[in-house]
């Protein structure tokens, strides 16, 4: 029985293609693990405050010595590291807005960059040695981007501020097994996308007959 | 008399170091440019809403069929927008926070990255190919960051999803001459810190020196 934490991060409701491909990602994979517990992260339209003067004050406040006040500070932080500590896998759905992922999932990626809970300085004191506490986890990043050629080399490699950047952040926070299933083209349209979307099917299918190996039957 | 947008984007107040080294900017500015209108948006400590998909529908729907609610939501944006429309000269104060700019000022470039309004496609549809519509302007960048080397060949130059993030988009929309003020150091403090603060100070002597020629008196 493993813990899946998913994070869906498209403003975007029914006509999100990240949400769609990820729920196609978790229907195929419960299938395959009934009994796998699946929890559910609204933060695309989820409304996460941006971090404040305050929290970083409290975030940067030994526990021991926090106020209620702070602790309060710290709540929804709190609620958000807690899932993903209790995580085995994560499946979180980025959209590339402006090359970079959408405030509302900055939000998110700075309410659970905290000190002292998922990551650490190696010495105890800022040394620009970043030790991540996020252990035993793997990730798969489902990315939809407009636009195409964010793959290392491709001609946009440069602007990719987006997969890049969440693999960098995850990963100083220890989540170093991470998998990308990437939709792109969808500003195009037409079958320049629908072939999009196929091969992220695909890659979907791909991956989790590789993570199973019993997966024999096609996605649909 | 030149029209001046400081946008500041610590969600920090007195305790931040972007604001006193902008408010350091402005003062000289001005003192050189008594006749100079200064504006000022507040990012940082803003609040400014993430955008939602009806932001998204509504701006992607062509001026003249939007509804009235559609127009109401883009409201914000379009303000945003006139201030940089309106501005001469852009003053940024913008911290690195997890790599790359807060959550509040991501919001802030959501908001501002406007089809037909700060950018457009070179063919008039998705083309991949970005014309900016911000105009002869110029801009100056103050960075703020913790821990050292995010410049190019630096030892965190791959980790700089922040300064050179901004530069993309503000790119991308049309402002192309961009100065850097880099303030680093700050997680470390002590004599560190206080030669870093030196050396941004230095730089903005020498930006305001080069830019208005007569400067001859030192900052303080």
């Amino acid at each position: 029985m493993r813990k899946v934490l998913v994070v869906n991060g498209s403003p975007r409701g029914d006509r999100s293609h990240s949400r769609r491909l990820v729920q196609l990602f978790i229907d195929q994979w419960t299938a395959f693990n009934p009994k796998d517990i699946v929890h559910y992260r609204e933060v695309g339209k989820g409304n996460l405050p941006h971090i404040s003067e305050d929290w970083i004050a409290a975030a940067f406040t030994p526990p021991e010595d926090r106020t209620a006040e702070m602790k309060e500070t710290l709540g929804l932080s709190d609620r958000l590291v807690d899932e993903l500590l209790w995580a085995d896998t994560i499946i979180a759905g980025v959209p590339m807005y402006n090359w970079s992922v959408p405030s509302s999932f900055k939000a998110y990626m700075d309410q659970v960059m905290r000190i002292g809970r998922t990551w650490k300085f190696e010495s105890g004191k800022p040394d620009g040695v970043y030790v991540g506490l996020l252990e035993n986890k793997e990730m798969y990043l489902v990315s939809a981007r407009g636009d195409y050629g964010y793959e290392p080399n491709g001609h946009n490699a440069h602007m990719n501020f987006q997969s890049n950047y969440v693999k960098l952040v995850f990963g100083i926070m220890g989540v170093e097994d991470i998998r990308e299933v990437v939709l792109e083209n969808e500003e195009y349209g037409g079958e320049q996308f629908s072939h999009s979307i196929k091969k992220a099917e695909g890659r979907i299918q791909q991956l989790l007959s590789k993570r199973f190996k019993t997966l024999k039957e096609p996605l649909r």
